[in-house]
């Protein structure tokens, strides 16, 4: 197989540039190749580096990344809508459209996942200089015409994520929403949240530079994270509980914060992963005692070539402007580790860093 | 029974001030007095002066009008949320809360309704010095602060109908959709879609002032109702069907038209009403000839105090400015016949007109 | 106040017939009085014997219950669709459909509750001689004609709670369910799953009593609760992991095992009560870390004429025989502290106990 | 290409054995080939005889026939799930699973459909000797050991139609249900009604046939539908307008008659297809004149392999006897035309039947 150049984690908290990548001699007869215009690092790059691949064993020595769009280098025989040259958001995850799962209406398995093809397990992520995918026609999107490199690299993970935890709440015109947590997928999350036709928005965090954001997003309420009392100050704010909670980071403790703001009847969506191995703990008095329902969803990154086009339409008919986040802009892959280190040492003016590819 | 000033039908197409409207000697325990501070006329008030009350014959020699907010007057002893003095939206229809239909999830039952209370059935609607409803608790909604009374008054009605009519279209984010029709409750359509996570917009009207409200409110395309070829233009600006249709206004035969430009697996929703004794005509052929998975919805104004407040809510926060549709204001219920004739009239830039009770 | 006789909860363990149970000297002009016929107690009233209302402490020295047919002895002057003698099931919570938590489809509120009328807190539970509730047109339903009493005191918790459990599940035709814990609310649970399409049915329990019923009622694989291995043996029986599970009962462990045998996509419905004070430990491996798309519900009864009729039904059309779990029967009110003691004892030959009022 | 024997439509009428019909050279590899072991027809069938394929002009001179079981003969090697000699049900209909509607959760798309193959134009339908499907692993189903041939057989439209509709009612436990024609169709809707939690289910026919399979399948009200006034006998019998409604055969009159038994806020499903080129009336007072909130959905087949799996579940586990409906029994495919006569003819004796392939 021929070798490329990628990013690769080495160890705990050890990254580098390596040059001996694989990369695939041959496509399948549905797959492409893209070479990347724009990266994005993510939070659980970060975590995949600090815990040296911890969690996913099999990616350690492998590039990392799934946050890409990038152009078109080659396509296979029954490609029928992309071609050499196109423009693309190249998914996140990778979902498995011929599989029972997704005639479940669940095609979030992950066989064939982000790091590593089914067809081809040593992939690794997209920090690479070609990547390939299995299925282009049904997980590539177009990015439109009038919709920038930075705005559609916010979409395989930071909108496809947040929009699908959003529309799981299950919601109605006016209702309240709580944000736990105002990351990126949290901001994202919030303007999920108005454009799902929320009232008030609770967007709950700690740093200027996101509660800025997040008030340009619709955020009515911004709240401090390190406040003691700040589920009590949501209550008042509110006159009552909410209607849904989004979590968006955090410890494993926070469900319960989150539960004890939450009306009987409501969703609370979890957008966090728990990789600590500590169990999640709910008190049974913030969660009607088992029969107050309320629902806790679990909710993944939902992937595929539709969901991604209706994201990108969302940015290009102006109704999110997922670029306002991005606080830092690098040139060249060399640079990835740089903006990598951001997240290792919790830079606090850090919210959404790209890297282009040139 | 005492009697009172208010808009009263005598015929088709008369309309006239009368002092003869009765007003309720005793309200009951749950029930409230309100004294309207702004009014609305709506289409289909219009409706019932042109034909002279042919739907809602009992009408005839009554009060019309259904869209107002005031200031209450007087509470049955029941009543725990409300007070003398306060500003208040009034539904406009009056879903039975305690009915085997609420409990079956649709309270839109309508022997409490918005012209005959069903302990009163003499009331007639709200063009009156004084309105009594008979469920205060349930059917009134408090002016939120920052909200105006030209703002509260679009909510009985053109909000609460509207919105009502998108959250039955089952969208998703980026959907698109098409709204036949962009009177008032067409052009709340149109911003309710866009909270509701559409991508592209159609508006498909004739006229530059509601053109102006539409893209106002975010719509992506205007389309001129009276080109022939209107869906072509709206299929190949898509690219494809929709995924969503309003219909909101015109004759019998914009079904049809409907239907062509929606998906299969999509769903229309109707808020016209059909009094013409016509029968509507499904042309097989667009409905898939019955197998192809399109749905048609026939919804009606959604009520009740949750319902009107969560509207509110939403002119509160900002996501929706409702008076954008006003084009009259006029002073004093003996301008209401004025207002009225702008309807029958047809008044080319006529969207919604109030009236200010002063 | 007049005062009546009623089973009286009297400390840890201990419960007595007294003559010192409050009955209202008015009902209201929506309210009822009813003559129970048949009584059933349940397993939470004999965990508030066994810990001495520790749960519910101001239910200390009042009279427990709340599974209860009778005859309308009195009705207040409001009420339209029932009459003295009537035969009705009597609502186990009661539900206010005069509240904005109703009109958010939501209407299981406990301000009324099955213990204390909202006008009259110290009504206490329906193990007395007449009991009253506030809103009979809206709380009360008939029995069916073919429908016995035995029958329809199944309906007001066991059937009510158990099918709404079912109801939240989301099941597709043919779906598998996993019910853990089959006593009665389990056993309807597995009747419920399959008039809701079920094809598999694991009923996980270790009584004989029980899995007979069980087996009645459409469960397709009995298994035993107490094997170390039952989730492996599910999961090899199905082919793999469940679509639905529901949790009637277990400790506060048993919500790992219920995921762990969960499709990543499907819903964990909780019918079990949590009163120990123990935090619910959920472990993120068997939870997807959090992003596994598992739905968890914490579900209460559901109640209302609505669904106590849909529920009365569904007996008098033959789909649910109730009466199947009724395993012990007794005459007279001086009977129910006996009754009860089968609960204390953990009587490995109880189902359903039933006292008849005679 | 290679020739084989089927059975072929050749003018109004008229059908007939062919030696004529194509069969692939060779198959893709995701692909199978089908040796039938035994046959259905369908009215649908019928009526492309009848009218000469006007419907579909393309299968004149090709074979008819949709719903089939058989062996397989040959798969292509990207063909995981199945092997030669397995026993499977053949989709009626063929999902296309790769495709942005099956994304979007409706994978009915028919570009690769019953009649003609996407990669195969010519296919034809499946009364041949051997029969090619494109997507083995997506769109066959194993037969379960307990599941006979004739009981298979009605899965791929009998019970994928039926059960799809059904599910597409929205019913909650103990709704009332009319079958309104009950045919084979129907009666699986009859059997899919009561296994989605019905309470009272009116079949609405003809024939004692039918009626006796209705009554065995739960139907619990036999209803004339000759007579004038069954409608109001219904509504009389049901205490009101019912839940749900299919429409399973008749004109384009029946539509209305299922409306005006329909209540506010209920779902009328459409299992008809209407292929006389006569527009479809809906009177508008049925249909609350347009904002009574009831809804139609034109429905088609599922197909695809997890619906025909969960279909020959609910067989395997004994909820569904589909082999009740089977009143003729054929040997060898040169008896198809004596069984297609008895549509043709009208056969009152006749439901459903079958010829064996040996």
């Amino acid at each position: 197989m021929k070798r490329q150049k990628g990013v690769v984690i080495t160890g705990k908290n050890t990254l580098a540039i390596s040059n001996d990548c694989p990369l695939p001699d041959r496509i399948c007869s549905t797959g492409a190749l893209i070479k990347p215009l724009i990266w994005s690092p993510c939070t659980s790059d970060a975590h995949l580096c600090v815990t040296g691949c911890e969690s996913l064993p099999y990616l350690l020595g492998k590039a990392v990344g799934h946050e890409m769009c990038g152009e078109i280098t080659q396509v296979g025989e029954d490609v029928h809508d992309f071609q050499v040259g196109d423009r693309v958001i190249v998914c996140s995850v990778m979902p498995m459209w011929r599989s029972l799962e997704a005639q479940d209406g669940h095609a979030k398995n992950r066989q064939d996942n982000m790091y590593a093809g089914i067809d081809y397990p040593d992939r690794g992520g997209s920090f690479v200089e070609e990547y390939y995918i299995r299925d282009a026609d049904m997980n590539l999107a177009h990015i439109p015409e009038n919709v920038t490199l930075e705005q559609a690299v916010m979409v395989p993970d930071m909108m496809c994520t947040a929009f699908e935890g959003v529309s799981q709440l299950g919601m109605e015109f006016g209702s309240s929403v709580a944000v736990l947590g105002i990351g990126p997928v949290g901001l994202m999350a919030v303007r999920a949240a108005v454009l799902n036709g929320a009232g008030k928005v609770f967007a709950i965090g700690s740093r200027k530079v996101c509660y800025e954001v997040a008030q340009a997003y619709g955020a009515t309420h911004l709240v401090d994270y390190h406040k003691e009392d700040y589920v009590e100050q949501i209550l008042k704010d509110n006159g009552g509980p909410v209607d849904g909670v989004i979590l968006c980071g955090g410890s494993e403790k926070e469900m319960n914060k989150g539960l004890s703001m939450l009306k009987e009847g409501g969703t609370l969506v979890n957008l966090s992963a728990y990789f600590g191995g500590v169990p999640i703990e709910i008190d049974p008095a913030v969660w009607g005692f088992g029969y107050g329902d309320k629902t806790i969803k679990g909710v993944g990154c939902k992937g595929g070539r539709l969901w991604m086009s209706r994201m990108a339409e969302l940015v290009a008919c102006g109704r999110v402007e997922p670029e306002k986040m991005i606080t830092h802009r690098y040139h060249g892959m060399d640079k990835i580790p740089e903006a990598m280190e951001l997240f290792l040492n919790h830079d606090r003016s850090l919210i959404k860093p790209v890297i282009y590819n040139d």
